[in-house]
């Protein structure tokens, strides 16, 4: 089974766009529903469109499928077929000592919001922890994007 | 935006079976979550895998997306993602008067339940009804395979 292990993280400022930004993709997603068990994505890209579905989350690890759809029907599917808000926001893929970081700046109902994530190839890898990084949001699951597109940022009433 | 129409009709006996069937499929097909504007279906027959999206039903016409995916994978997701129980079924399919009549024998805990269905191409489009034909029941949300997942033939209470 695929697995994806990812930890994530708040931002406490700005300095990592001062940082080895090695792109940046701006990303529009939404849910098909999503079960106890599961949820499936839809999302366009600048350059193209995926499904994804990904499993109930232990640990960090998440079972993760992904299968690319024409781009037309991926945007009928995110505009009559998925859950509202859908979620808008800019990726920055940034490298910092040899583990490359995507930020991600949320736009729309979730606009302040950004989320920093490192992808590991086990979940005991070490890594550099980059001063930006804030508290450790790997668990909390109000910042998985599913529940974002449920209850977004705006409506948290912080 | 595909469009799949169909009506759905009990059948009063077997006696399809002496008709002019022109294949038969096994299926074994399950949903990952469905919410009140789509099911997400992932479906393994003899030779192949798809997943499926099913836009809400407007009359008898609904949205329709389909993806092949990976044999292993549709394995997969039906085993450790998919709502339990699973759907399994073999399709029949059946010439009746120019028209294509797909004749579905559930198994498990659907046993007992037969549904036939013909595709249109339009939503007024005629055909002739089949003697073992019964009651139409396109609209009765019970007998769609995502509810027969969640509530299945034998715990119906007939």
């Amino acid at each position: 089974m695929p697995t994806e292990i990812e930890r994530k993280f708040l931002t406490r400022d700005d300095s990592w766009r001062d940082g080895h930004i090695l792109k940046k993709v701006r990303y529009r997603q939404g849910y098909l529903g999503s079960s106890p068990a599961s949820s499936v994505r839809i999302r366009i890209s600048d350059h193209d469109a995926f499904l994804n579905i990904k499993g109930v989350t232990i640990g960090a690890s998440r079972a993760e499928y992904e299968y690319p759809i024409p781009e037309n029907e991926a945007a009928e599917l995110l505009e009559h077929l998925c859950d509202k808000p859908l979620i808008e926001k800019t990726r920055y893929y940034l490298e910092y000592q040899g583990h490359t970081w995507e930020i991600d700046v949320f736009e729309g109902d979730n606009d302040g919001l950004v989320v920093a994530e490192v992808e590991l190839g086990s979940e005991d890898e070490s890594f550099a922890m980059p001063p930006w990084a804030g508290k450790e949001v790997t668990e909390d699951a109000r910042y998985y994007n599913s529940c974002l597109a449920r209850s977004p940022f705006k409506d948290w009433g912080r």
